[in-house]
């Protein structure tokens, strides 16, 4: 098909898809002439692929394209794929240096680590950004305790156990692709669900009478 | 103390402060001449808060407005203050009109809601982003199953039981900032952990051996 079909196909403009082929998300088309190119299905199918990324995702474009490469780099594992799409996720915040208050949520988010004999890297971004939301928790009154985090990492434990063991049947690609965007994709469904339940809870218990 | 001071303690340049004055998030100080003014605790608290909510929760500046509105409005119960909490969060996506992939999947999420029986309003950012997921997921191949749904949902209403009945002692101002806080700050705690238990499963099911 050509670019404009491709455009109306995948409801995203000529411009951002031409943009997308100038930063080497999308493969380039088939040449019909010196200015003119054919596209086809798997062409729309990334095409997608990056729109939910970004549009639900919220991925910026240059993670986007290391995880893409990612997902075509046929020799890349499962387990290496998934820690780069989540490397790229981010978020890349570096941890200052010599903050006693990083050093003690450091030390808690170990601590709770080793309890759980959970086997991650102290490097990771998911690492940081817990490190972080604990320590804006304290500075502002609100120390997390450990019986919290534990209660938190259960349920997430409980829900990787079902998300991680999940691959699809069919050739790699169509695999791995599905898996990045699982992981990705079910972060909104989830916080979605938990602000839902609590708009649900907050209404029986405090809805009308406070 | 000074803003020098104040910007040492909070560790946010004097430009940002004064740029939070101007923007109307932190209330002026208390004048000591034409062009100095004196700030106390209440401004290194509320600092800290819209540092917590920018760099932690990456609340945009004009829904840190509309929360700390909310949190100064003595009238507001509880229940309406979580609201405008999550409000103001967002998203803020207008759901496409006719397109009947958004229709399925508002029917999908309408039906697990009145499975749950859970009272949330059909208009919330949350109820919105939601759909957004599922109609992503779906376009992309992956469509999302009700028993997943109730999954995520089961999870998300444990979590939410413990969060929202949690609401410390002390002035209502502190309390309503607390929840607030809460309800923010734990959504990295949260997505963190699921990614570290997912590193963590991946390693057992896939690492080295894939």
């Amino acid at each position: 098909m050509r670019i404009s079909e491709l455009s109306k196909q995948a409801d995203v403009p000529v411009a951002t898809i031409k943009y997308y082929l100038r930063e080497g998300l999308l493969p380039p088309g088939e040449p019909l002439s010196r200015t003119q190119a054919s596209y086809g299905e798997q062409h729309l199918r990334r095409l997608r692929l990056i729109r939910a990324l970004v549009e639900v995702g919220e991925v910026p474009i240059a993670a986007i394209r290391r995880v893409l490469d990612a997902i075509d780099d046929e020799s890349m594992g499962t387990h290496d794929l998934l820690g780069t799409a989540q490397y790229a996720l981010g978020p890349h915040i570096e941890p200052p240096a010599d903050d006693p208050d990083w050093q003690t949520a450091g030390e808690q988010v170990d601590a709770l680590l080793g309890e759980l004999g959970w086997q991650v890297h102290r490097q990771s971004p998911a690492h940081t950004m817990l490190v972080q939301a604990i320590v804006a928790l304290r500075r502002l009154g609100l120390p997390t305790d450990v019986a919290d985090l534990r209660h938190y990492a259960g349920a997430a434990q409980d829900l990787a156990e079902h998300e991680v063991a999940w691959v699809p049947d069919g050739p790699r690609a169509d695999a791995v692709e599905a898996v990045v965007v699982a992981t990705v994709l079910y972060e909104p469904v989830l916080l979605a669900l938990r602000r839902l339940a609590q708009e649900n809870v907050s209404a029986r218990i405090f809805g009308g009478c406070d």
